[in-house]
């Protein structure tokens, strides 16, 4: 700081380089080195008139290791270096024997554990004996007496512990303090810090040596911390608090009650108008809001800390406009001052304050959708739009949520289940939404049918308020207040820089009109991932239909219970074509196993609803379920499996599609309908039979066929894309092959993890949370893209999908694609475009552009 | 043949040079061809003394493409060429007036149809017509008046469909036939399946021009079929069937009864020597026993074809075996005369006669392992051992089968499940015994309480005699007639040739003593996968004691429960590593999701069958058992993230290990064991801990730590390996991390293959038979090795791997160690060994000696 021109404490850094010289010739001083401190420390001598040692004007010295970064196993920092029988008394005759006895003791200790090495507990141990002879209970209850009693009993552990005195000559323990700092270098813990974040190329650790500096020197002198802006609100104003005659653990300890930093206007104007000006220069130099601290030892402002300020969305935003305002940065780097984290913010209900509920907390869950809600707790889909349906907000609790809850899900303020991680049913769709969402919280018991759920010792009754913060996972008793989300007129100048900068696209997962408008609403530049069965649900008739299809025994009956479908899917695509007119809509067909269209309950209810509206014998309902079901649905009938079986599936789907598509094109509406091909896995051919087809090939003869079809009917044409999702590791490895039949890839990144890594997204509740505490995992990889592994798939096949198809556009739809980092790496290897959840257009948006700066 | 001395009917090939030519300058021929051609046909015209077209000697050829490989698409033969009006009286006056006519009216259908795409259909009408007008049923009931008749319409079909006459020039005959096989080189069916199955480089078609010979001129003429040595035996000698006049179709349909090919050296004792002194020639030139057919035309011998003849397996080792021992082929072309397929045969029980039970064939399931069985029918794994303890043969039946059926299993001389694929339970524990097994045979309805199944229209009872055809995957009605499996002295010279000639190891898995000396007796070299779980069932005791472990509560009750199975555990190593005293055990730490070792049943017995022997109440069993229940349980809690959650586990198991592998090797065996960890997948270190390990890491360290512990309790140390199964399509991607820390990698081929394609072998039977109908796939993937994706990661693995540690040790533990195709691949890529059941061995030995020659 002092190269800008600040009044730090005068000190001197031992650079790495005279490090690294130290490092190659082993524990020994480099020639030269120390005659180049005591050069420097006469330096800090003369500026402060004084000299180490020295009692009548003691100095006293911080010495800390200045590693390039905060490292784990380096040296922790000395204080009070200098300190010995005779500058202890001048120090009690300057600022009280007290405090100069306290300050001795607590340097002994430090320096004896972190330079010497011996056990900080051997200091403890004596420090609560003159507790107990003393009968006090705190430090601060010790007298200057007891404390000079205490140096000496900690002067005897150093003897007993090393065999020799405490060394009071503050050369000699400057020089061991530096020693010591040089030698973690090598500690076991710091060598293997570095092997394990492959910390390579760095010369070795600087060592910083700084005078201390006091501002309990009397009523000239204070201490403050404060940042630059309102950290709350961005106003560009300083904001911090001051206490006079303390030091600075003083103030954050709360011990007396410290002032606004504005109070220092008054009683030390000189230092106050010098800090001011210390702050403008900051901000200048590093272009953004800091965090600092300061003490004012007898009238004399000196810097001690600064580092960027922590801030809110609000303010983040704010302070990065203002500061392209001002002038001071411009529009590359306010995005980069932005974190997606701060966006997130601003698009989700908060709580006022997080810090009010402390003891309120009964249980905390995955973090699962951010936000926070409050609600009255029900327990069923139904109750759920029922009390909604009354004006009333509902917390959703259940063990786990089924497509068939989907209702209630939208009903409810926010969503909290027993079971089920980040990319759970309850949570993919929660995020969709935008709503709070605390999943897998196994802590609690949830009984359905008496509609109560235990939780620690608590018993939460249908009804009663709780209060959910998605974004930390915490289940919380009572009403919390709110704040609501706020997208200001900063944020809308914001995101337009975010948009000129970024290369890569961004696009949402919708299923629903209603969807695909916040989309638009929100940025998106298209449907990246139109799921079809989601409509699936949105009717009771429509879900009969379904479930006829499901259960069909021949092709007619199928075909028939498909006919009722039709109009439904149609009726869907319409209103989602007429949301996107201009943008393209990618339409994935029918993915997951059929049975997960099956009613919930047990075997008897659910075949007792079938009967009643198939034509079908109990027998036969019970065969056919039984046929359904599956030991692992993720690796079975599904995705083009389905279409590939029941080609009439398919037929109907794409019918659906394109007479939507023709019908909004004929009222104006410009349709950019995209089909895309789920879970292929096999793109070449056989050789056993000459005329059969590849998986891709299969259903794109079958699209071209009823496009032509209904074009005909129709009477127009239009164009139209089919593409294919890449989610089966296979896909990846042969995706040279898919690509000559494909005209877009979009990558399922959360099928590809499920399969990459082996781990069912509905199970890995089991071990993942053992997994992260152990650090086995950094992530959760359905949270965070695994970009050595997936990503190594994801890369792989773009580069062989491109190579053999020139400019094949490629995407990626699944739960990665609003998560910033992921975000960074696909547009780092070159994708066109990320599609999430319409929640998350935003942050995505900024992860892009932050990716291009 | 011609080339090697024999007496063909002469002919002329035009060559595919020629062809090639004609491809590039379209669809004329090339200059000079034609030219060449007559010379060839009058060098022929020479040979037997008369002119294409000349009524007094008919000359008819035949012409068809000589394509280096026979390929669909390609055009068909057409015989009788030279063939018109004048020429057909000439061969009545020789053979007959309705020989002569109904060869006439033949050739005119098949030129018209073959070489001038006239439907066939139009040629059959007119025959129908006659045949209706006439008043008799079959071709053969026609007159030489009809036939001549017939002649004419037929010239109308011609004249109608090509508004020009029937060509009956022979030279433009054979000019328009050269030329529809040339250009059936380029119709879309060739092409397509030339493209289909990537055969490229071919220069095109050759065009062979042959005379055509007749046996059926009368008694001095003739045809026959033969073996050059006995198919079924191997015995050295001629083995056919001979007819006097008769054409070669007449022997082979059935008309007549053919004598023994020895009643030939009494009645044509000139032909017969020269034939036989032929088939010498020809077994000297293929090296091989060959499929001969002849025709003797007015006592001369013609050789019509020839190629290599099928055989039985144990034909197959005999001849080989014989044709080294006479000198006409050395032991490397002996290894390739011998299919993996014919081995097979010898090592498992055979039908005596698979015709003769055609009609009693009631279903067909998957062939999921080999061979014959013969029982009476059982429903339950007790009866199965029951009835087996009273000396009865039974079939065990199942919907399917799971690790507690293990000892009715092995009771049962072969199983049928209605459920399940080629690598379910049934299937993968069946050919690890050896035993015969049909899975996955979808028309059977079993009901279990009431010992019943149901197939067709049949109701078979307990108690019922079927037998199973596990090659084919039938299900036959009543006890058919077995012949047992015969590894005679042949084929253990045969092997030994192939042990000296494979470079890659073949390995057994096996998880008993009894396997393990199976596998040793079969010839493997180690064992590649011993797993442990297997040996849970073995006893009620052992079951009831791993349920105790899982429904473990608390750390100190799954600790007691581990140390009642360890000496079981410890048993059954002993009894191994002595089994295997001085070859390599690689055992597999504990796999399957803890769920699998539940009791079967429903809930309620479930959680009664528990209470009885835990101490645990009805809730708590009951709330137990829904924590462990996994939607998609091959991607949940399993593998090495049971031992990384609950280290104990490992502990007991790799403690129950060493205390064996000491206690052996006290006694004088060689224990060389190797600890495989399964299920590796995350091998990189994290960020956010220090000292936080590895997947791998972590169990690496727990077993080196038992080990020391144990070599300290018994006073004794040895070498083991630790390494790990790469089973996980990340584990594969991020290989050269994993071999940091691996003495060697084994693939587990099976979970590979379901992770890469996305298919659950459990639930895989609702699809792949669609799949492989349709010809998306080429084969089951679970079965055959996929080279292209599933084996793009193994070599992408395998380079990784010995890229970061050079000479790592690599094989493979999946299904496909012990099938032909896959582990030549193996042996290609340069794998170290193959693993697979001790059936299996001789097998996996053979296939890589083939790979190696």
């Amino acid at each position: 700081m002092a190269s800008i021109g600040l009044s730090v404490p005068p000190g001197i850094t031992i650079s790495t380089e005279a490090c690294q010289e130290y490092q190659q010739i082993g524990k020994k001083l480099p020639e030269g080195l120390w005659e180049e401190i005591i050069e420097g420390l006469k330096i800090v001598e003369k500026d402060i008139g004084n000299a180490l040692g020295d009692p009548s004007k003691p100095l006293l010295l911080s010495v800390r290791s200045g590693a390039a970064i905060s490292m784990p196993g380096m040296m922790d920092t000395v204080l009070n270096l200098g300190l010995n029988d005779e500058v202890v008394s001048g120090l009690a005759a300057k600022s009280g024997e007290r405090f100069a006895y306290d300050s001795y003791r607590r340097f002994l200790d430090m320096f004896g554990d972190v330079v010497m090495s011996i056990p900080h507990s051997l200091f403890e141990e004596k420090l609560e004996k003159m507790k107990n002879a003393k009968g006090v209970k705190h430090d601060t209850d010790l007298l200057a007496s007891d404390l000079k009693e205490l140096v000496e009993e900690y002067k005897g552990v150093y003897l007993e512990a090393k065999g020799e005195k405490f060394p009071s000559n503050p050369i000699k323990q400057l020089k061991l303090a530096i020693r010591a700092v040089f030698d973690s270098w090598d500690s076991p813990r710091a060598i293997k810090y570095r092997s394990i974040n492959h910390i390579h190329g760095l010369k070795g650790t600087a060592v910083n040596i700084q005078c201390m500096v006091f501002g309990n020197m009397g009523n000239t002198s204070g201490s403050g911390v404060l940042f630059t802006r309102n950290p709350s609100t961005g106003e560009n104003k300083l904001y911090g608090e001051f206490l006079i005659n303390a030091q600075g653990e003083d103030v954050v300890a709360g011990i007396r009650t410290p002032e606004d930093i504005d109070a220092m206007k008054n009683c030390m104007p000189e230092a106050y108008k010098e800090l001011a000006k210390n702050c403008e220069i900051l901000e200048q130099h590093y272009k953004d809001m800091m965090d600092i601290e300061f003490t004012v030892q007898e009238n004399r402002l000196w810097m001690l800390q600064c580092r960027t300020g922590k801030r809110t969305g609000k303010c983040a935003v704010k302070i990065a406009v203002d500061m392209v305002n001002e002038g001071l940065i411009d529009s590359c780097t306010a995005i980069k001052m932005v974190e997606p984290r701060h966006l997130d913010q601003l698009l989700h209900p908060q709580f006022e304050d997080p810090s009010a509920y402390k003891d309120k907390v009964i249980g905390k869950g995955l973090p699962a959708s951010p936000g926070a809600a409050v609600g009255q707790v029900v327990f069923s889909a139904e109750d759920a739009e029922a009390w909604h349906a009354q004006g009333k907000s509902v917390i959703l609790v259940r063990t786990e949520t089924s497509p068939e809850d989907i209702g209630g899900m939208h009903a409810a303020a926010g969503i909290l289940t027993g079971r089920g991680g980040m990319t759970s049913h309850a949570a993919v769709v929660a995020r969709g939404w935008g709503k709070c969402c605390v999943s897998g919280c196994s802590e609690i018991r949830v009984n359905e049918s008496e509609k109560v759920f235990f939780i620690g010792g608590n018993v939460i009754n249908q009804g009663q308020w709780i209060s959910l913060n998605g974004s930390t996972g915490e289940v919380i008793l009572d009403k919390q207040p709110l704040s609501p989300p706020a997208l200001s007129g900063d944020s809308e100048t914001f995101m337009s820089w975010a948009d000129e900068i970024r290369r890569i696209k961004v696009m949402a997962n919708a299923d629903t009109p209603e969807d695909a408008l916040k989309a638009r609403s929100n940025g998106a530049q298209g449907i990246g991932l139109c799921r079809t069965e989601h409509m699936f649900f949105a009717s009771d008739e429509r879900i009969k239909a379904v479930r006829k299809m499901i259960m069909a025994a021949t092709l007619e009956q199928r075909k028939e219970a498909l006919d009722l479908l039709l109009p439904y899917q149609r009726a869907d695509f319409e209103g989602i074509f007429h949301a996107m007119d201009g943008l393209p809509v990618t339409i994935r067909l029918l993915d997951p196993p059929l049975h997960e269209f099956l009613p919930e309950g047990d075997l008897e209810h659910i075949v007792g609803e079938l009967t009643s509206y198939t034509d079908m014998s109990e027998d036969e309902v019970y065969s056919r379920i039984e046929k359904l079901s599956e030991v692992n649905p993720m690796l079975g009938f599904r995705g083009c499996r389905l279409g590939i079986s029941y080609p009439e599936l398919t037929e109907m789907q794409v019918r659906a599609i394109f007479q939507a598509a023709i019908s909004m094109h004929n009222q104006g509406v410009t349709v950019l309908p995209e089909i895309m091909v789920p879970l292929i896995g096999t793109p070449q051919a056989c050789y056993r039979y000459i005329f059969t087809l590849i998986e891709l090939t299969h259903q794109t003869n079958l699209i071209h066929g009823v496009a032509n079809e209904v074009f005909a009917e129709m009477g127009t044409t239009l164009n139209f894309k089919v593409g294919t999702m890449i989610e089966i590791p296979r896909a990846a490895l042969v995706a040279d092959e898919i690509a000559k039949e494909a005209d877009f890839f979009s990558f399922g990144t959360n099928d590809l993890t499920q399969m990459t890594f082996g781990y069912s997204r509905d199970d890995v509740g089991k071990f993942l949370p053992i997994y992260l505490a152990k650090g086995i995992l950094q992530n959760d990889p359905f949270e965070v893209l695994d970009q050595k592994g997936v990503g190594q798939l994801i890369k792989m096949a773009t580069e062989k999908g491109r190579a053999a198809r020139p400019g094949l556009k490629v995407g990626i739809c699944g739960e990665h694609g609003g998560e910033p980092s992921s975000v960074a790496f696909f547009a780092d290897i070159g994708l066109d475009y990320v599609s999430c959840s319409p929640f998350r257009v935003p942050i995505a948006r900024l992860a892009a552009a932050q990716a291009a700066v």
